[in-house]
Parts: structure tokens; C-alpha cells; sequence
């Protein structure tokens, strides 16, 4: 099975690059599940709303995941229940809307998507590990698993994903906005990247206009920030699994910007 | 000029992996300048020792940076005052020992190095941003300069460098042990890369033995840290800076690990 | 000298309970200043408009002070420059609108009041011990001083204190909207209290209302605070500084709700 | 029934004034069960040995409480499971070793002691809101029921007590090492306390030496901190409980230092 987890897309700019940049890697690649981060892909960064998750699915999107700003829109009250599409961290107080984990049929057959989100310098969630050890109890075991793992630290992501080595297919991190290039397979199998990194503007601080930013950290001051305008980037990791043993096979990671642009 | 910049060297290993390939890296890529971040090189993973100092030098490193735990073993003290090669971020409070910045004489021309700290999630330091034009006031003016900014998060990490685009060759990250695919060149031609990576255990979490990392997210309770064992790996990047305009002309990642092994 | 220290005063309820106990407080004790901290004055508890700092003054108040909400009110920054009975945290940045004390005239001599802002668990602001050494450089020497020490734990709260204990009058702190009962007067004549409490609803959770906060802690979601409605509570603290000496010889507090009426 | 509730003991200085005054308080006072809590009783500070909690025991006490420092002394896992008259807080993850509640017979019916710790600026533990649902359901019905909240704010202390209000006798809270002055009786009949006070070192910093800490503040550097000498003080709470209706019927903070001696 081949995955192709895009991260955090921020702003209609995030979304506009998406649209540009699937069908292209849909021809170049052929991904059997596309599995994104959506939890910045509200006009103001903030959340997401029912049109541009509809959007996503259109664009071929299997899954959303969520993280941090998952409530970020008051509408995704609305539909987060009924729409299986769309995970939020499964650590969120027991009683949280929406859903942990899902799984979602593809021709290459299960695959269980699982949001988490991290604690380090985070919201005081419920444990992630523990919250993991109860999840792969109800998970198809024909399934394939890929965890999006929202968190700040790469200590926690690192020690998370050594935690499921050889119990879940993948685990990729989001969150920082900025893709790492650590990408490997683990001991005993499981794919690993601590984050995927953004889809959305280039020339922002996280995607977010610079000058606001830089006033935050010059005069700690309360700003007012919004998405960033101008270049793009997209960030994502296509990650090929054995069919047979779940294992990952292979991660690749995607960089596309003016920089390092989309040879095709 | 052309400079190799190290990222966090951890324990005993990270500095045997460091004498492994600094001789067939010179050889490769010949720079002008060695830095090498050194806040973990002591045993314990904390801090710096004299003789670990001296060893560095002894491998042909110009200049040490230093961080969080540039404190770490209690002898630093008797040398930090004395080394000019050494530098603590200067943003640590007025009167504290040692340096935050230095001016190195390499055979393309002189290089300061300035060491800083990010104050989001870490010590309430003096503002990072403020230290810097600060310190550019006294940097000489024909000298190019690299910052190695020692944070946590990536908001902080991209704010100081669009805040210094311009008017410094480079600014790269350290501190969080894990190398970032972003690699690039500001508009005004500042060189960029959110995180160097570090150096040392391949097979720990950021560095350190897994088993009590993961026992600590488990349990909460404290825990003994050491330095892991193993397979090893080595992250840096390679900044070329142009001599007249002492702007940054190209970076490029290094990895080097039991699946992206060095080829030469 | 006797001053009136009076604790963060919470939203309209805050203002029109001091407005009830302020002519008895006056009456039974006659101080010569009345210092209030008014960063949650606004009806939404967030800041200080023009208005409400009038009407303040109108009351006889003779300084505000202010804390991390100083910000809460875009409109501050019309009239903070001009007015020379606020001050704000002396520890923001340099450059930042409004002053960080201010030297009061009264019929028992001069008063200077500073505020100053904890770092812990708060903004990475400048150093608050260090700025009070440059500020006791600034101030008459023929003046009482009184610090408002906004911070968040007990251990800084104190640490200051003790830092300047025999330099200033008295330091007291504020923040927490819980008084605490460890009045009393340093080795070096520095009068002390950890937490002056606050001004405004007696049944909310530090003056909010209830329900979104206790919803928060449930289901960490993001939640609208708004002030608390119902009974109040009034508190504060009377300081009686020698003229000659400037030190501080008693501290009273004063609680005042229907658990512990004031009795004139 | 009358309990008397004394706050965080600090190192051998801590035993010794608790000592001092159990007896005299006794005499004065009555009680019915006395509670401490010991997470600071160690010499050091740090944690409790068999030793220092038998003497506690000798010397009357019924329960002893925990909190973050629960784990500072590495013999505690010797003892903790086998003594019923300690409690660790309650939201520490599933398996933690040792008790988060107990029952108490006393003269006067059953007591219920709960030690909990809260999540702001703390270690991401178990909700603690929902924890008490969860213990309130296994607590003999016919038992006074005592919180000791280990927390840090004092939002997070409130919005507890009054989650709980009406369903167990009093709340207190433990951990800043300072006595607040707002005992109250909240709405439905719970006794409540943001903080106890501590007991030991009357002239440190929350108990330390002031000289380390300060020297903390100043230089960010890492500095070892031990037990403050000199004199003393003792900072409790008598809480008075309805036999009948298990509610709270009166609260009195006791404060004894050479400020505010013991009049017996
Ligand atoms: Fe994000
Ligand atoms: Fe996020
Ligand atoms: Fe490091
Ligand atoms: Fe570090
Ligand atoms: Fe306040
Ligand atoms: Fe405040
Ligand atoms: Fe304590
Ligand atoms: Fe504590």
C-alpha cells in the first residue's frame, strides 16, 4: 500500500497549493490513500470548516487529521460526528466529539488512520501511549496503521514512535510546520518521520505573515496574526508499505517550492 | 568561504562519530571553518569538559557552541573564560562567564560565530532579537557571520532569521537532535536550515537510552538519562558564503547513518 | 506613610465593589495613597479603558497598576503615555508604550510605585531583579517605594522580595486573585506580602464565571471566559511606612465578603 | 469531627517545628485526625524515608499526603505499598505505585484523605476532575471525605473545589508553601482552602535557602538548593465537619511564626 500524508496545510493559500500540486503527484506516484493534516486549512489558520473539508475530499483526500487548532472553527461541531473522513487526536478528553481513528478502505486494502496528539509543552491530554495501547486492541488486524502524531518535541515523537516499533505501519509527525529529514524505518519495521512539515506559503513564519510574528517575539505584545500571503511550498512523505506484514518498505519525502521545485 | 557546521554532539560516541568522519569530510569538501555544537559532548550527555574541548580543537574545530546545557559539568568554568574558541549564548544574563560570540581567522577570511538561545518553552533569557543587533554593531564589518540559534520551536527559529535576512550569512538551529529538510536562502540572502541534526546514537531518542526516555513519558516519574549505545549517526550542514558580499551562496545537508551512508 | 494597596480589581463588579468599600476604607483609615492594579477592570476582564482608569482617579485613587492583561484594551495606547498614575510592568521590553513607575506626591511625602512582572510560568520578559536595580538608581532617594510584583509562583514572588529587602518600603504581589496570609516585615524593614487577592465576583473562579472555566479544565477546549455575576469581595492591604526611614512598620490586611463582613 | 490539616513539611527543620507544635495544638485543639503533607520532609527537600514517616506517625499524624516530589527519595517504593497511612496523588498514570486514596477510622466516623495534583505548569497527569468522579464513586458513603489538591494555580484550585462542591467536606489546597486567608464554605456545604502554608524555614524562599535560589533568578544557571536554617513557622488548617451531613461547618487557618506566635 502506498500512503502519500501531506501536513499541516495552512490557509486557503495551503489549500490552493494542494490543488495544484495532487493531481501531479497522483500521476507521478499512484498513492492508494492520501491522508492530510488539516487543522490549519481555515481561511485564518485556525481550524477547518465543512466546504474546505469537503474541498479536501474532492481533491481525492481519504482522511483529515486534526491537532491542536482541531476546534479552531465552531462549525466543525457541526459534522465532526458524522464524518468519517475525519480523525481528531484520539487522546482528547474522554466524551470529545469526533473520532480517534478510522479506517479507511483503499484498493490495496484497510488502512487505519490514528490522530495523537503529544503533551510536551501541549495541552494536559490523556496519555498517548497508554491511549495507543487501547487503540491497536480495537484496530482490524488486516489493517494497515499510520499514525499522525501532533506534537511539539522530537523526543516525544521519537519516543512514541520506538513505543509502537513493529506494532503500527508508520508514524509521522506534524505540527512544527517544518518538514525534518530523518525519515527511516525502525528496527522492527514501522516508518518513521518526525514531521512532515506545511503545505502553504513559503515566505511566512509557520505560514503565518512574518512582521506580526516578529512583533509577538520583539515586544510581547498581543498580535493579531494571520496566514501569510505570496510563494508556496508543499510538504509531504509518500510511504510505501508490505502488503503482507504491514511494515513500512520505504519513506519518501516531498519538498516542493522555488527552491526545490516539482520535477516532473 | 566555505563552513561545516555540526550539530549537537552527544556523549562519548558523538564525539567518536565526529573523529570518524571530520577527516573524510575535509577531504570531500575542504572548508574553511569547522563549528560544532558541543552542549552534549560531555560522558553524561550534559554539558563540556576541558579535555572533550581540547579534543575538538585537536580534530580541527575552529569554534564550539554551546546551549541549555552549556552548564552541564561544573568545570567549564575553569576554562571558558580563557577559550576563545568557545562561545555560550549571548543572551545568557549580563556578567555570565565566558563569550557569546567570536571572531575566527580562517584562510578565506574572518568568521564570527555568535551563540544564542531561544526563550519560547526554554529560560527566560535576555531577548534573543535585541542581543542580536547588539552584537552586529560590534561584529567587524568585513567578516562573515554565522548564528547558531539553540530553540526549541521552529516559530522562533524562522522569526530571528527573517528578523537578521541580510545581515548575517547564516543563522542555523540546534538543540533539537533532529536535522530539518528546509534548507534555504532568505530573500536578502541570509542562509537558513531550521535544524542541524545531531551527532551520535542512531538508535536512542535524541540520543539518549531509549528504555528510560519512554519509562519517563509512561510513568512520570523521574527517571536517570544516560547516553544510548550503538549504530551511530552524523548530521551537519555545509554553508558556502560568498567572500565579497558575505552573503550565503549554498547550503547543503549531510545525513550520515547506517541508511544514508556516506559516499565518497 | 499609610498606603491602601488594593488587588486586581475583576470587570464592572470589581469597579463598583471598590466603589462601596473605598469612602468606608478612606473613613476607618484615612491612607495617604491608594494604589489599585487594574489590568482586569475592563468588563471583560481583560485590561483598562479610558473610562474606567477616570473613573478610578475619580474615586481617589492615585495610581493603577497593571500586569500581563496591560494590553487587553486596544485603547490603552491612546492615553498610557499621557497619564502619569498608571504604570505597567517596568520589565517589558524596551520601548514599549507607558512607563514602569511613577513618583506620587502625598501629604506624607512622595511615593514611588513600580510594577514589575514575574517571568515564571509567564512572558520572557527582562529580568525583573536586574531592572529594579536600575530603577532604585532613578528613584528620589527621599521617596517610600512600593513594588506591585505581578507574577505567578510563590518562589519568585519571594526571591524578589528578599532581593530587596531593606531597598524598597514594602512588596507586594499580586496576580493569583487569592490573598494570602504570610504578611509581614523582612529582617531589613521591607514590608511583604505574597498576593494582595482581588476585587470583583466572590463566587466565580478568580472572578470568571464557573462553568466555561471548570469546561476547559474537562474537555481542554478552547472556551469563552466572561466575569462571574453575583456576591462580591474586596481585598487589600494597608501599609504603614516610618517617614523617617522609609521601612515598613505594619501590614494589615483587609478581606472583605459576606463570609467576612467589614465591620466599621 | 475536627481534622487538622498542616501543609507541605520542609526537610529536618520542617519535622522538628511540627513537632514542636503538634502537641500544644493537640491540647488546644482536639482533633479528631491530623494530616500532613510530607512531600518535602526529606533533609534535602526532596520527597520522604521510612524514618521521617514513622516519626510522623509517632508523633500522630494519620495520613500523610504527596505530591510532585512524591518520588524524591528512591526508598519510598520500599514502604509505599504496604502503608496505609499515605497517599500519593490519585491522577499519577494507572500502575504508579502506592494509594491515591485511604479511609481513616478516627473517634469521630470514617475520613476519606484524597491526594490529587493538578496539570497547570505540572506534569501532564490524569485529569483530575474526572479522577475524583471515579474515586467518588468507591468512597464508603458514610465517610468524611478530605481533598489535599497539590496544585499550582490558583484557578485550577477553585474551579476543583467547586466541581466538587457539596460532594466531599473540604478541599485545601498544598504545594506553594505560602497560607492563603480565603477560607470559605463554598455554596453546598464544601470547605475550602487554595493553600495550607508550609511548615519549616520561616526566613527562606518557599523553604530554601535564599541565597541558591536567587542566585537562580539572577543567572539562569543550574544551582543546588537545600533546606533553609533558622527560624521557623507552621502553617495549618482545623477543619470542622458535620457528623451528620458530612459538610463543612468551619474553617480556621493557623499561622504560627515569631510574627504571629501561638497564644495557648
Ligand atoms: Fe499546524
Ligand atoms: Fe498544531
Ligand atoms: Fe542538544
Ligand atoms: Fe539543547
Ligand atoms: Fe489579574
Ligand atoms: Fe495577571
Ligand atoms: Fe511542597
Ligand atoms: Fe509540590
Amino acid at each position: 500500500m502506498r500512503i502519500l500524508m501531506i501536513g499541516d496545510v495552512v490557509g486557503s493559500l495551503g489549500l490552493k497549493t494542494m490543488s495544484v500540486y495532487l493531481p501531479k503527484l497522483n500521476k507521478l506516484y499512484s498513492p492508494d490513500a492520501i491522508v492530510v493534516n488539516g487543522e490549519n486549512a481555515a481561511g485564518n489558520g485556525r481550524g477547518i470548516g465543512k466546504a474546505i473539508a469537503r474541498e479536501m475530499f474532492e481533491l481525492g483526500v481519504h482522511c483529515i487529521t486534526l491537532g491542536n487548532h482541531a476546534w479552531g472553527q465552531a462549525e466543525v461541531f457541526d459534522f465532526i460526528d458524522e464524518e468519517q473522513g475525519i480523525v481528531r487526536p484520539a487522546n482528547f478528553p474522554v466524551g470529545t466529539p469526533g473520532q480517534g481513528f478510522t479506517v479507511i478502505p483503499t484498493q490495496a486494502g484497510k488502512l487505519t488512520v490514528i490522530n495523537l496528539m503529544g503533551r510536551t509543552f501541549m495541552a494536559p491530554l490523556d496519555c498517548p501511549f497508554r491511549k495507543m495501547d487501547e487503540i491497536l486492541e480495537q484496530v482490524p488486524t488486516d489493517s494497515c496503521i499510520l499514525v499522525d502524531f501532533h506534537a511539539e518535541t522530537t523526543s516525544e515523537k521519537q519516543a512514541l514512535a520506538w513505543y509502537l516499533d513493529g506494532r503500527v505501519s508508520a508514524v509521522v509527525g506534524t505540527h512544527t510546520h517544518v518538514q525534518t529529514a530523518d525519515e527511516r524505518i525502525l528496527s522492527k519495521g514501522t516508518g518513521y518521520l518526525t514531521d512532515v512539515g506545511m503545505v502553504g506559503p513559503y515566505d511566512g513564519i509557520i505560514g503565518m505573515e512574518r512582521s506580526a510574528i516578529i512583533k509577538r517575539f520583539l515586544t510581547q505584545m498581543p498580535v493579531r496574526f494571520s496566514v501569510a500571503k505570496g510563494r508556496c511550498q508543499f510538504n509531504a512523505v509518500l510511504i510505501d508499505i508490505d502488503k503482507q506484514t504491514k511494515k513500512a518498505k520505504h519513506l519518501k519525502r516531498i519538498r516542493i517550492d522555488e527552491d526545490t521545485p516539482l520535477i516532473s
